[in-house]
């Protein structure tokens, strides 16, 4: 496969720089500089000639140079720990997008587990100049074990823990669990269960408020406790053959902590002969596709909406680095219900 | 939630520079620079204080003037169209932590899919004056839609088609596939079918080709034609139908072109009441561990390496920057057969 050898050293492109663009134009460095940002006062004709030259010369201005000026370097820190993605490809995509647009570009620090390794890639990006920082994570109630303190630069955390005065951007859990519970209710689903994750994330709890929230609205009582264990299909298999071995009353309805255990419960009932949704509905979370369409039937599903999240962070981060005035806290941002076939009703997709 | 108001202006924290390090230990801007890059020469003593003044007012040097400097940004950028990162954080993670270890930092560009826009990123990474540009995506047979010709920097391809004349690292498809198959060949299998993804993707016909190949050297015909179709649980599901309600024949173990399809497969069976591993072995590929260890059984499959992958193309890459000689083409690496319980025998996680 091997075919030809390429020897092409560091640099040996040369670009055209802001001094042969001066020269090729008859006029000094500032004045082509000024004529390339649009400032300065001179004549068109000496403005256009710089242009065009710069243009004949394919001349792009260096922004590290322009960093040095501006004291920006028109760059951002992405820091995370979650090697697969499942969280934070989103989350970056939506920065990503959202500071392209705006000239800002994007350092990732990916996959690394060890404090000091995260420390060291921290101290990497500080080294770069980054005008600022996103930390995001797997879980909104642990912040990566990296110290910012002594940073000097805005930071703003997205599904991460947000510390006190810190700025952060999470999903409403709480109101997406109460979002979801409701649409079963609405359906005429009286007897709704929740399956969840560990009992150690914050998120669990949220969910598990939300979704007796709801029910406490329209006056019904939760199906049993709220089944905590991992956040894993093997979960969810477990606890519907649970639920359906021990319990005389079954449930005509369950609200699932994320689509996994949804996908787990469904495979359990397909097994035991109980039909979704005729005889018990589903609702999962995530809107993880390659699992909520993938169950048979697809899963009516939460989406956080974590590209806006990414979006909305590096925005705020933005106004930050500009010295725009922005209140500290944490932002619940909505998230959106998608409906499929697990629930019966008319499904969105 | 929102507590407090925070209003901290652009650069409000002003870094010590090396003027700042020079005047407090009485030398110049020149030696002070050279105190701290353990170059030039001067006494012992003064190289001792200068870096003691540099310590005590927390001075870190402005890699965008060592950039300037040096004719290098100590950067590379990442282009990418993979939006939830299946293919793409795992690839990151490698190259992102073993440029760490080299003082190099990665820009992302994710989520992009208009080649407008991703051509827009691609600009923007230029300014920024990435020394080098690692293009990745989903599948090993398709570019991303970005004209690199003019770019003036070297480039690496990973999972990601490789032009001509360039430098590629995808997995070894062909290999895997074979292994997979003898693995099955081993624990006495010999009635092996395929069901795979798209018959429009490279890595669909690789895989195909090493299961044949397998088969071929040890004297074994395939069983049936290969099924292509999605590279989805759906496929797998409806394929294993087919392969058992038509034929009169069976497979005693069918390789699958990934583990979702594996997934699909091993759904069908529980339904059909057919035993994995007693009655049909089973492997996949990908060793996605959300599908391959929530199959039941946990799948036996193929591990492409993608973080692996990162590394390589990335420490290629610094070669190239620095202006070592790379021979152009395609590298295949090697993958890892990743045993469960799907196939029976031992398994090793």
């Amino acid at each position: 496969m091997v075919t030809e050898t390429s020897t092409r050293p560091a640099g040996a492109i040369q670009r055209a720089t802001i001094r042969d663009v001066a020269a090729r134009a008859g006029v000094s460095v500032t004045t082509a500089s000024r004529a390339l940002n649009g400032t300065g006062r001179m004549s068109e004709e000496t403005r256009l000639r710089v242009q065009q030259v710069a243009k004949d010369l394919d001349y792009r201005p260096n922004s590290m140079a322009r960093g040095l000026v501006q004291q920006r370097s028109f760059t951002l820190g992405l820091l995370t720990d979650d090697t697969y993605g499942r969280f934070t490809l989103p989350v970056a995509a939506g920065l990503s997008s959202a500071m392209t647009d705006r000239g800002v570009s994007v350092f990732l620090s990916a996959g690394e587990k060890e404090p000091k390794r995260m420390q060291l890639n921290l101290r990497a990006m500080e080294e770069k100049r980054v005008d600022g920082l996103v930390i995001t994570g797997k879980r909104i109630d642990r912040c990566l074990p990296v110290d910012v303190s002594s940073l000097g630069m805005p930071v703003v955390y997205v599904y991460s823990e947000c510390p006190d005065g810190g700025i952060g951007f999470v999903p409403d859990d709480f109101n997406a669990a109460k979002m979801a519970t409701e649409h079963l209710i609405k359906l005429g689903r009286r007897k709704i269960a929740h399956i969840t994750g560990m009992s150690t994330f914050k998120a669990a709890h949220l969910r598990k408020a939300g979704w007796h929230a709801a029910l406490e609205e329209h006056g019904l009582a939760p199906f049993g406790e709220a089944l905590f264990d991992n956040w894993t299909e093997a979960h969810g298999y477990a606890a519907a053959f649970q639920l359906f071995d021990a319990a005389a009353d079954r449930p005509d309805a369950i609200f699932c902590g994320n689509d996994q255990i949804a996908r787990g419960v469904v495979d359990a009932f397909a097994q035991l002969g109980i039909k979704v949704p005729d005889d018990v509905a589903i609702v999962g979370f995530d809107n993880w596709e390659v699992f909520a369409k993938a169950t048979r039937p697809p899963l009516t599903t939460v989406d956080m909406g974590l590209t806006c999240l990414g979006k909305s962070a590096g925005l705020a981060l933005l106004d930050m680095i500009e010295g725009k005035p922005i209140e500290a806290g944490l932002r619940q941002l909505p998230c959106r219900l998608v409906v499929r076939q697990s629930c019966g009703g008319e499904a969105s997709e």
